[in-house]
């Protein structure tokens, strides 16, 4: 008799709604979330629910984080680098150019102290910050014409989202915000001369290779953007012990499934474009080489006016500096060794 | 009155024990079984319980499958690989020569349908496999001299474990099979002239760099090793389904958890061993060709006599075909780029 309203307790009846900022059309990404919604339901005997809404259901995709501060909505899963014109520290959450790449974000979010540093900021705009998914290194997009040199990204209108453009402009690009759905009919016509998506399995499927046929990478401005369940505050805060767990271990658990569903699809879908007429072209060393300084200059001019940027900041590159060396070691020669192999077809 | 007793029988009290096959000291690896067992706990408010215990405290390390097996202890935290010598295809479960590198192994498992592959295998062996755990990409031990073409490997006396040290023998390797707390007294008297354990940060804590200072990689026999929680399959079977639920998440989650926290140790471990007198040195390219060749050979003797093994090999095979195929785009590029900048001391 006395124990039975303890279990009730510990085990009460609630349902968020999750605002995705993604269409259920991004399957992987928006699949994160529904990764997450069923990892808790499944952990709570359906007794904690996450209703996933895709983008524009409930709440516009780049308004997730206001629902979500506001109260409007529980939960959204979005990037947060959406959101890096109310404040550029919230696209230290997702990817910022040069920054780190899958690994190293894990590494840094989990054990560098990131998600503690990352939510003294994340707080005091009301949102709880969880990493839930990440895209690994993206491709650097469709253009109509080859790259030879920096010359040649003089004056081009490039479809390039957010943060990125900021860096972009600064080596001669002209970024061009334009929705998904309309980037086809920009790049067949001409009113844009390139534009970047995702990799190639969301690539395929909008068939940007038919119409701007070079592909370059890397996508130097995503090395390994972090997607995120953010959660309004308060709620987050009257949440009963149990649940924050079942939610951590969740997105923890989709974090990492979103990445290897990823690495499932993208081969393949490489090779369907490549039969299709894709040409895939690295972007020469002068067009990185500028990114990178440009990219750097960037940080420093933010840094210089924003404390709660530069702390972030700091924390990842001296991490990333670290990273980067032992990566070369063991990883790096394994997976040459390995790529070696690939080419002469004795895998 | 009616809700009580269906909450009552959703979480009832279980309390597991799960053996590891390693020593606390090895506190990354054995972590991943207590942040799993953390995550359970916290999930279930208490009610489902995994107590994890050290290797040789309930069972010895190498004797956990078949403890779980018999139903000794209900589950165990291994290396699959530990048990190669009751079946070869125990090792698909963790690693082999030249096999699949973190990222592949999480993609194959968790969409290329490798979990139930493996547990076609390990049903037989009344197992349940779930992934829970990696170490990346390990170092290719610590020599007593310095290894300049595959000739200087001839005859030479090696620590090296389990499955690989079949592979390593092909190539004129004499493997040992030695204890970790032996390791450095038979270094250090040369009665071995080599021994590989795991990686910087492991490695460092047993001092091998003071008595056998070539440090070499990559280690070709493990590209990217996953550790397991094997639960006895009658065990599984009986769970109630949020409790399989339950631990399905804490396994993925600490499967990824793991990595990341390697991945932030390991960069401080190796440049304390190299300011320590380590010296880093790459395997000549003949001895990689060598042990390459020998791995397939090795593979192909197993793969006619033992259709499990062959079913599963195929199948990372097939996906580690393709997978380094697009691992050689944007996520090779984008590090390396990032490589260049940090030995230019520019990240």
């Amino acid at each position: 008799a006395l124990a039975a309203p303890a279990i009730a307790q510990a085990a009460p009846k609630i349902t968020w709604r999750v605002t995705s900022s993604f269409p259920k059309a991004l399957d992987t990404i928006f699949g994160a979330a529904e990764t997450m919604s069923k990892h808790v339901s499944e952990a709570t005997d359906g007794n904690f629910t996450l209703q996933v809404f895709p983008a524009g259901e409930l709440v516009p995709g780049l308004e997730a984080a206001d629902a979500v501060s506001a109260g409007t909505v529980e939960a959204c899963h979005t990037a947060s680098y959406y959101f890096w014109g109310k404040d550029p520290t919230y696209a230290l959450g997702c990817a910022t150019p040069f920054g780190l790449n899958v690994r190293q974000m894990n590494a840094w979010l989990y054990y560098g102290g990131g998600i503690d540093l990352l939510n003294e900021f994340f707080h005091t705009q009301n949102l709880h910050y969880l990493p839930c998914g990440n895209t690994g290194v993206q491709m650097g997009g469709w253009y109509r014409k080859e790259i030879n040199s920096l010359a040649d990204l003089q004056g081009l209108k490039m479809r390039i989202g957010g943060f990125a453009g900021k860096v972009a402009e600064k080596i001669g690009i002209v970024p061009q915000q334009i929705a998904g759905g309309d980037i086809y009919p920009s790049l067949e016509k001409g009113t844009i001369d390139a534009a970047e998506w995702v990799g190639p399995y969301d690539d395929e499927k909008l068939g940007f290779y038919k119409v701007a046929p070079y592909y370059y990478y890397p996508g130097w401005w995503e090395g390994g953007p972090t997607l995120a369940t953010m959660v309004n505050l308060d709620k987050w805060n009257e949440l009963p012990p149990a649940y924050q767990a079942v939610i951590r271990a969740a997105t923890e658990a989709a974090n990492g499934n979103m990445m290897a569903s990823y690495d499932q699809k993208n081969p393949t879908a490489l090779k369907t474009l490549v039969a299709g007429g894709a040409q895939l072209r690295p972007f020469p060393q002068d067009v990185l080489s500028a990114a990178f300084d440009a990219a750097q200059a960037t940080y420093a001019e933010i840094s210089a006016a924003n404390p709660a940027f530069k702390k972030i900041k700091d924390s990842q590159d001296a991490f990333k500096r670290d990273a980067y060396l032992w990566a070369q070691i063991a990883e790096y020669n394994y997976d040459t060794f390995m790529m070696v192999q690939q080419q002469a077809a004795k895998l």
